[in-house]
């Protein structure tokens, strides 16, 4: 494809593109897709074309098989999850990364990569009220990012072990902590990173679902007793089930008291810190060693835009870095290399994203958003409360409210199959998607509010949809 | 940013993205950025912009301040590291991927993008003539997939220790081989995969820079008489030094012999298995565990596109899955959930790009590029074999020529300073990009060919700058 083609299917795929955006903020697909397992791929050529196709069959495809066959994360009703934003001139930041097409391996191989993600994270940092102490790189996901941090506490906890024996050289295992409601990449970064399932403590947690501290005091006088190294504990500002908080500034107290590596895991909710009025619920974040928060969530920077903040980046590049031959150039020693911040050598030029969405927005446009976003939380709050037979099961701090309908009667087992039912429903009705969790044993749904074209109307609609399914389920 | 406003500013932006790519074949920039370390940096606000900003202030800034401080990889004077091609259909391909804004999570999150990404995988693995046998995922890069294929091979040699007490319980170590010419992402991994600098044995290679197969052998034995339990070895085709071929038929009788888990490092040179006469080159490779193979370097995939294949998927998911009740859905068991096949949960839609890419150009059309690349290779290879001064240092059976120009009576770290010093000319000129790299102690210069719009003039004006700049260095 020479520029010229390029420049006219382009065209034509921005425009397909803008339709697509109208198209689905006004609600025209189903929320979630409506297909089975292999209905796309038994449509798909089995084999690649030995010769070129005409690029009109490709975009044909798009409109004809791929489309029918995605769900929609910029919906109206999108409840799903977190939200999963990517507004258009963070889309245009990454087009333009892909067009450049850059490859971060060191400094030189693309010095505006490096520098723009130097300072946009800075940017970043300074919007989220952090100290100037922190430094950021963006990272693929969370998950990665929290692979890096535990990667980190291991080598601390083990007296950099990676460069002798590894972990298999240790004398005493070490251990880590987390509450019962932290993500699932935080155990699977435990079990990645080699720690071992039994020597990671999932804590209980108090009636706001957060990290009971007396409990986190409990396991750590155990595992002290028993000759066990604690190592590291993670930290939540906003779980996924139910956006609880961990108490930071009591487990801080507890992390420095043992030398524990503090991993703080604000991916969705660390967004909300662009507001001055939500900081309190951060407060003790800057005693934390690491930091992550996904712009690519409720912040709306096109996926993938994950900021990784540490305090210590001597201590980063200490366990990720790598120096061969043919990656020294001569900027080394001055210029900041990021591959040792992370698991890649090569690098997407993400901060385009982050870059165009925060000078298109404005902080100011930003939070706006998000101040719209935490009062319809409230609003939503506020009708369920209100409602008989509707039971709100958790805090609403951000923007997540969780809840079940328990008509008279109904418990258990019989309980979760009337949730899961008319959860179902809505998700088959095509007009909203919600994802259903389990919370102390029982499944509920979570209304996860803050796609960008969510307004007012559409949580009004959804709570109408919600009522009617669930009651009428219930009369069935 | 309204769809009407994305499409306004889309429209330019293609625009700027097909001059851009005109002006980069051209040759109009520096191959490689001349500019120094916090020079972009210092002209950017330090702070971000409260209110938002006009995007035409973006877009003059882009022009302005991004460019001048970005190196070229599809400069058809680019012959550093590794081509890194981004073909134009498959930056279409990511540019909808963005546009959609899709997540996979699970299957249901994003059905098209699961399903595509099976396809997609599967018709790459025809084309590199591999057998049914393979299942393929897409990654960010090969060192995420080479440090899945040791978490695997981790969990394989120490019995599942991840759900026990971690690779802190395992009796005896755990050791993987490689050889010293092996890239550093694989040190990498192996450190981060915690197995400890002490139990990577980077074994000696042969005079073509391959394994010794000898060399593995005893290492093992001696090991095995230490009480040391073998777990992986990581074989290269295409070595990024010189494009060494370990022999992964002799390689893979030890790697059974032993019960070690064979993963093949292909990053590069695996897309020259789309040309049916490259493949005895790798013969033995289905007798590997793991195989990574980017389509983002030579064949022109956008960047980030990696494909790992492994061939017992089971034995993946195993080790890499978690299950929390929110990403549950009813297609689980039926439908693959691609989370369970890498580090990160959220994925973007990968396939697209790759899907766009073979589509467009066919498979002949991605072979013919291909094959014009090798022949270039081999031009250049008879010119240094042919020119008196001129020292080959390694075969050529891709499409990097490895070299020095010897003068008379230079040698140790003079030639050193010699060799560094005619290559950084060239790339302080501005009209290529040459990488230097150590080979046996001593600085060498790779010329990588296979950007794009590298013709076999361009080789040619390359092999004149070589010169003149190499021989008039030496009479300074």
């Amino acid at each position: 494809m020479t520029p010229d083609e390029f420049r006219e299917y382009g065209h034509r795929l921005i425009d397909w593109i803008a339709d697509y955006r109208k198209r689905v903020y006004a609600g025209e697909f189903p929320a979630l897709a409506q297909v089975k397992y292999g209905e796309l791929s038994r449509k798909l050529a089995a084999s690649p074309p030995q010769e070129a196709e005409p690029f009109d069959a490709v975009l044909r495809d798009l409109e004809n098989l791929i489309v029918p066959a995605i769900s929609h994360f910029q919906h109206p009703g999108f409840f799903a999850y977190f939200p999963s934003n990517s507004l258009l001139a963070s889309v245009l930041g990454d087009h333009v990364s892909t067009g450049l097409a850059q490859l971060g391996l060191n400094w030189a191989s693309s010095p505006a990569l490096t520098e723009l993600e130097e300072v946009t994270t800075d940017w970043f940092r300074q919007m989220l009220g952090l100290s100037a102490e922190w430094r950021g790189v963006i990272h693929e996901t969370a998950s990665n990012a929290s692979l890096v941090a535990l990667l980190c506490a291991r080598e601390r906890a083990s007296g950099r072990s990676a460069a002798h024996g590894g972990l298999q050289g240790v004398p005493s295992p070490i251990t880590v902590y987390a509450s019962e409601q932290s993500h699932s990449s935080i155990e699977k970064a435990v079990l990645l990173a080699g720690f071992g399932r039994d020597n990671l403590r999932l804590l209980p947690t108090d009636r706001d679902h957060a990290l009971r501290v007396d409990a986190l005091e409990s396991a750590l006088e155990r595992d002290l007793a028993e000759g066990a190294t604690p190592g590291a504990i993670v930290a939540c500002v906003g779980t996924t089930g139910t956006t609880a908080i961990d108490p930071l500034t009591r487990i801080a107290a507890s992390a420095r008291r043992h030398g524990l590596w503090l991993h703080v895991d604000a991916a969705m909710a660390g967004s909300a810190m662009i507001l001055p009025e939500c900081r309190s619920l951060w407060e003790g974040v800057e005693l934390a060693d690491s930091l992550v928060v996904n712009p690519h969530k409720w912040l709306g920077a096109a996926f993938d835009c994950t900021t990784y903040y540490v305090r210590n980046p001597a201590e980063l590049v200490s366990v990720m870095s790598t120096n061969p031959s043919y990656l020294q150039t001569e900027a080394d020693g001055e210029a900041k290399n990021f591959r040792d911040w992370g698991i890649p050598l090569g690098r997407r030029f993400r901060a385009l994203k982050l870059w165009f969405l925060i000078r298109e927005q404005g902080v100011a446009g930003l939070q706006a958003r998000l101040r719209r976003d935490l009062a319809n939380a409230q609003w939503l709050k506020q009708q369920v409360d209100a409602t008989p037979g509707w039971k709100r099961l958790a805090p609403v701090p951000f923007q997540t409210v969780c809840m079940r309908y328990e008509p008279k009667g109904l418990e258990g087992e019989a309980l979760d199959r009337h949730t899961l039912a008319w959860c179902g429903r809505i998700n088959a009705s095509g007009r909203a998607w919600l994802t259903p969790a389990q919370l102390d044993g029982r499944w509920m749904v979570r209304v996860s509010i803050g796609a960008e074209p969510t307004e007012r109307r559409h949580v009004q609609a959804l709570w109408e949809l919600m009522r009617r399914e669930a009651e009428s389920t219930n009369r069935q």
